[in-house]
């Protein structure tokens, strides 16, 4: 009895049948030829914490709830500890407004910061940063099998990406099992959206692994860290300071996963080594020509 | 006498051998072996205007004057017929300075703005749009023969991709002459230093084509507009808002460009078809499946 292969054990899957989501759109081909393609909706979402305005979102428009409120989470802007009264999205203002218990520490913090810096753009990273000192992620190990499993599913599971490409995906994964799949055009995106499903369903980050089809930047290493997920593993590669940061709270980084193959930056204790690769499966020097941007 | 293969016909060519913008980190592979990996910088770069800051970016850190003039530029903040007096990097503070003469339009709006709003980063892509109706591009014409000579050029040249992946790269080009070619982790990082540089040497803009690894979502596209840059290529794809705004403006949209492959969806009226490839020199299938994210 094995769900490893069985994607309908998905909670949430990729809907790239969802006609919201692509558009085929009439061009001309290399040969001169009339030629139809897919690609991915973007659109504006704009995302209130109750009377104020945050950010205009560029993203393809799939639970917006979820990314409003994941979006808040990992910008901390909305506490653990806060109670969200109701989350309300309006399909024609392309509005979403998160409504919380009173007014919240963030709008207090943003009112005297602007009235220091006059923008806020700037300090928004600055806060993302707090709360990494004191943070402790769980031991919580990783089967390689699992690892090798998870990257084959991801990659077969009918999705946007497969669809129309240039599209990002974040998944969160338990064991071997994909949970949540979310695609959009931002990669940032994805990952709020993943956030704020597990902050709506009170779903546990110690057990889980992020798996995310973009780059292991600092960002995406602090969010996953603040996420409390102690395990982020990608197809694509690294930055030197994703790494820096991943080590500083002991967040395991996995990257290059393709096929048998990956390198493990931080936090290799986690790391059973249940399924030993071949010696030599692939050829190393396609692998790094292969290397990703993203 | 043909330019075309030559690299170093190259105005700025990237520079994967600067020690500043690699780390060499040390980590375990899949075998279970210490492994070393090449992995790219990434620094935080705070830009200011005159006595304002405006934003912190994270860069791979070269060209930081041209980030900070050209990201103003195409965030509508520095006017074309803004002075600028001096340009300022500090590598200690990582900060960039950049004085103009006297009081910018920008301060005023992002007082009365912040006033309003209490945040100007939602702002900020409303003022990107700005200025697109009345906008004008040239009719330049683009050989198909350049394009295919660009793409392959540019991806056999050395760079911080080859060496480390997880970055990305934007071209300025001339025909079939790749003449900038700039990297960063942040795709639009690439494009601003681009911009910065035509600013910074009085470059015009008519007669060019930008190349970019990156998908070309909408922001993508409207950057290029508003430099007045009238080609816009990628090896990427495309998202349904990026294809609307560049026929709003007739902009030339060529994506998915491999080999000799690639899909215009945008402005074909520009395109001159004086190399036309072989039937079927790649299968079709292929391609589709190694659309990038990016």
């Amino acid at each position: 009895m094995s769900i490893k292969n069985d994607t309908a054990s998905y909670i949430i899957a990729p809907d790239p049948d969802n006609p919201r989501l692509t558009r085929k759109v009439t061009g001309v081909d290399h040969m001169g030829q009339e030629t139809e393609t897919n690609v991915v909706e973007e659109r504006p979402l704009t995302i209130f914490l109750n009377g104020q305005e945050i950010v205009t979102a560029m993203t393809i428009g799939d639970y917006p709830e979820y990314l409003a409120l994941g979006f808040l989470r990992n910008q901390g802007m909305l506490q653990p500890d806060e109670t969200v009264l109701r989350v309300d999205f309006d399909e024609e203002l392309e509005t979403v407004v998160v409504r919380t218990d009173g007014s919240t520490t963030y709008e207090e913090k943003l009112k005297k910061k602007t009235r220091t810096s006059g923008c806020a753009v700037g300090t928004v990273f600055g806060d993302m940063m707090e709360g990494l000192e004191d943070l402790h992620l769980p031991a919580t190990k990783v089967r390689t099998s699992d690892l090798y499993q998870l990257s084959k599913t991801i990659n077969t599971t009918p999705s946007l990406y497969l669809t129309a490409g240039a599209i990002h995906g974040t998944v969160l994964c338990q064991g071997g099992r994909p949970l949540v799949y979310m695609e959009d055009v931002g990669r940032h995106n994805a990952v709020d959206k993943v956030a704020g499903w597990m902050q709506s369903t009170g779903t546990g980050a110690q057990d889980k692994l992020l798996y995310t089809t973009g780059r292991m930047t600092s960002e995406m290493v602090i969010k996953c860290a603040l996420m409390g997920i102690p395990v982020l593993a990608s197809r694509s590669g690294f930055t030197a300071w994703g790494v820096e940061i991943a080590r500083q709270v002991d967040l395991t980084l996995i990257g290059r996963l393709r096929g048998q193959r990956y390198v493990c930056l931080s936090g290799a204790h986690r790391l059973i080594r249940d399924a030993v690769p071949s010696s030599e499966t692939e050829n190393p020097e396609t692998i790094r020509k292969g290397a990703r941007r993203d």
